[in-house]
């Protein structure tokens, strides 16, 4: 529910004022404190030394640490790791409290133990709470929260826990338990982290453009200059991209395929599943979705350049070149149906598996992918993925055709990248065929429903 | 929130390391203990024979299951329910204690009563709660939880169905309460379904793809043969599906609002709106979301088979030739306005059409139909709904032209298949028409709003 | 999870049977009745008239209200606002009975405070609880619970705000607690709304598109008649519209980051970040998502548009005629390379600036910015929302290229709509880079920081 802006700022004196309690005036405790006031808490800050503070919101309060935790039971901690051994000497004032840790660190896993845990060691009679540390200063203060709205919580207290995410919600946010405070750490590093599961396949898809970028260069731009003394370099521009988007697009769809089937042949080597697999296996299975969407992402591409060639100014003027010559020749051209045959067929296949692709992306997406079972999941995901994959791979064998084979499209003995692009998708695609041979199906089927050799 | 992989496995000494027990040693049972191992928790397995089971994970104790039991107050048993009778002889070390049921069945509604509610029934004294059946053995193993992070929740002891959210938190799944243990049979049946609601509409295209096929190919392909003695098989590819695609698309968006005008009319003759409406019609109501996406899959084929005309090579060729024609023949072509009309506008009717139906398909994404009330809902889906439908009927309308009712059209009697296509369109658009009409639709919102004709 | 509609309608016997009291035998109150009745829950109303009230669901009693009262301790109050007065005289029989308030107004803010916090005034002694009023009578009769399957909860009492949400539960929807009574204005005013950050876009865009249209319109069809005449009428289907899309696709995305931009020169003025932005920014800020998912709606529209330009009569009988022309000349017609890079340049850039584009729309789904933390969220709309902008700007400068300073292109002193297009994107991107210069980026960041300048 979208929260409007129009909320009340001002709050019916009959409604019971709740107080809340804010160590810390730095930026962070200023735009939660301005927020709680428009929220219709009353706010009182706890700070070093109160008669300096004089950049506080107005309507707030300010006490030093002592008084003012005395004014609340939830005191929300907006001060940094650092300067956490204060609260030693407020042990006493402090017991039975509610004390919400919002603090951040500068790195994934700076400290042994995360902040919450390590604030719950120095005062073992408060209730610690972690949250609301995904939260940006930035966004409380402008009221932009569309990324944000979902507020981690953890805690080992449970009635401290759900005080917390009363107010969270009053503040206009989603709470999500996150259960106990052993969740602190992830909690911690979340705001740090910078799309983890995507370096992979952006890198491995950077490095193969950058690759095949230059290799189609060389190929179709050089080339042509040594050879022809023909100006080729405007192919850089659409012609070129075209060929490498397909080529990473399904080697990618196939680098989404190929652990599934690496696992499958250890499994059977090992004779048992409840062996962990090696890292990096674990980690490019982990990062499989990731993978497939970039892959949608350069079909999408390459998609769209292939339907932008008929306004292409340079294919214009070949087709019409073709079609003058035709005249000028005054030759009957008959319609070669195989060609007819092939052309409509490659398009057809390429067309039906980015239908597939993109189904497979919309069900990637988390809220439809939580609105089907695990059985569900599967089948999209294995049967209609493997259905893309030999999509994709006829589409890239048909339009190769007679070609492929033909060692005259080999240039400086480079083939040609629709070549290079069947490599891998056919290797996992003949391997997955010979996994599903009954005999050896049978066997990983008992391994999988946890049977183990001797 | 990703749980990365890199959880630390260690747990420090100075936590209180909960222990939970685990009756049953199949697949499901140790794939759960290696993973509540991973996350901390401490495990005992409780088995028949526990001498003989050597394949436990490393770390977890087993004892039989009495003394199991009496070590850990959760208790989660994965065990088949054919098998749970041993359980009344445990009545006494159970009483009190959480049962966490995370069995499945072979078939939906397999018994009369859920598991759940019948180990309730034979452990009087224990919490049962259910939970973790959705949930496979194979993703708590490989870490790949993609589909099933979601765990469905169920119990009648609200304390016990926290503890257990609880611990499921901790897994790095997300518990969803579902109520009290009467929801057990659905949880149960969760699991087994295979998109039930996916059923109608894919068989129901699937038979209409099929008989338009073959029509299409006796039209173009038989028919071509027969008097032209040319082979036109390659329209098989693209030409003929192109045809059968819009066909089916709009056939089912047309579907997707027929139900809702037979609604109307059984609600005009009955009088009142509080008598359910036949089961038939109670299931195509249900499933018009997914009729709805389907003709949207097919618009969206027809539209990128539309897009690739240009460069197929057949068409390409009758281009070439219409072209080497037109010069031979040395006469002035003049632009025809007319036909300039009618081009544009059917391709901007489909354009406008197609973008409606994608905004449609936007908005049934689950987290996007979360965030509209009913008000706007209804908007979208009746509003912008009918305009798709109406600028799609006037798409193919516009297409067919003059053409329509020319005999000429006719194939041994067959009409094209924009004839067809434009049927069941045309009748829900001059029903709802009618039924708008203020003397008719005056009647149907009294009723609509709780009035009744006696 | 897919509430089957094969709900069970019977209940065992051997289950405690709830009784629930609802007051009201309106509408609302009937078809929450009959549902509440299918899932297994005795009901009872409550009326002013019980032996007038014929037309109840089969299965339920009707007693007055205050014995209808004593037999449940949950009350639903399915009557308005305006009727609330009579509770007074029943204050002794609802002390401590849960009161769930589903009403709902006429308008947003209609009253001073909201029906469920009037209500708990009222009847002090009972815990109010506002929710249901979000759900249409109409959607629990047909079960078609698409798009209101969330229901929002909000109370003061913690365990009767619990108990309705099991409720809520068991009728197969999905509550949501809001917080406290607080909260019951807004959700009061949730169902009333249309689309309330969409309004601003809409309009603006409509406002747009008639001005260009018209623009467009003398531009080319007068022009064209006047001068040449010609009749271009037929441009008004779809090339005109295709010069209107990408003008008002580029202006509004250039108004997504134009409210930045200025917010930044106002802090920088103003030398503090604390001051509240003017009203007018505010709720420009606020919809800048909104602005943004219009924008690329129309850029959809202009990508089709451009894409179907090579099936339409009008552009095939020019390029004929064009073909026609160069065969006849006999003249050699050599590939210009400069032409070729500009045209191949303006396609890559717009097909990677909508590619951006849609990503930029893929993230704003709240199922996937839900996903990301606050820092990917900044930096896929702002880095890769630039990087759109820019591509988008360069694209319409490429299109343009030397023909947008020449005098030439004027028609009436009118400058073609890409010369307009560019205007406000050209100045966003200037003072942008402006801001992004050293001596100024480093003020901005202390100030969003928390620095104040005194």
């Amino acid at each position: 529910m979208e929260k409007m802006d129009a909320f009340p700022l001002t709050v019916k004196s009959s409604e019971k004022q709740e107080t809340l309690c804010i160590f810390g005036t730095g930026d962070f405790g200023r735009s939660l404190g301005i927020k709680m006031l428009q929220c219709g808490y009353s706010i009182i800050f706890g700070s070093r030394k109160p008669q300096m503070s004089n950049l506080l919101p107005k309507g707030a309060e300010v006490l030093n640490y002592s008084e003012a935790a005395q004014k609340s039971d939830v005191i929300i901690l907006a001060i940094h790791r650092e300067h956490y051994a204060f609260l030693t000497e407020l042990t006493e004032v402090l017991s039975e409290k509610i004390l919400v840790d919002v603090s951040n660190n500068l790195k994934i896993n700076q400290y042994p133990e995360s902040n919450a845990e390590y604030l719950a060691q120095l005062v073992p009679g408060a209730h610690v709470v972690k949250g609301l540390n995904t939260v940006s200063a930035w966004a409380l203060q402008s009221g932009a929260l569309d990324a944000s709205r979902q507020v981690f919580i953890c805690g080992n207290h449970s009635k401290a826990k759900q005080r917390v995410m009363d107010i969270v919600r009053t503040l206009g946010l989603s709470p999500l338990d996150q259960g106990s405070l052993m969740a602190a750490n992830e909690i911690e590093n979340y705001p740090l982290q910078l799309f983890p599961m995507w370096k992979l396949p952006f890198c491995l898809s950077t490095v193969l453009f950058t690759i095949f970028f230059f290799y189609c260069v060389i190929r179709e731009v050089v080339y042509t200059y040594v050879y022809k003394k023909e100006d080729a370099s405007f192919r850089m521009a659409i012609s070129i991209p075209n060929r490498v988007f397909p080529l990473i697009a399904l080697t990618l769809l196939a680098l989404v395929y190929l652990p599934g089937v690496l696992a499958a042949i250890l499994q059977l080597y090992r004779g048992t599943k409840y062996h962990r697999f090696p890292d990096w296996l674990d980690h490019w299975m982990l990062c499989r979705k990731q993978i497939g969407l970039v892959a949608l992402g350069f079909a999408f591409l390459h998609v769209f350049y292939t339907l932008v060639i008929p306004i292409r100014y340079s294919v214009q003027w070949k087709w019409r070149n073709i079609t003058a010559t035709q005249v000028s020749l005054r030759k009957d051209n008959p319609l070669n149906t195989t060609s007819a045959w092939l052309s409509d067929s490659y398009l057809a296949l390429g067309i039906l598996g980015f239908f597939l692709f993109v189904l497979l992306g919309i069900t990637s997406l988390p809220s439809v992918s939580n609105m089907v079972n695990w059985r569900e999941f599967r089948f999209v995901q294995s049967k209609l993925g493997y259905l893309a994959l030999i999509l994709c791979t006829a589409h890239t064998l048909v339009f190769g055709g007679k070609k492929i084979f033909n060692p005259k499209s080999l240039r400086w003995y480079l083939p040609p990248t629709y070549v290079i692009a069947l490599i891998i998708p056919c290797t996992v695609l003949v391997i997955k065929f010979i996994l599903m041979l009954p005999c050896i199906n049978k066997t990983l089927t008992r391994i999988r429903q946890g049977w183990e050799r001797d």
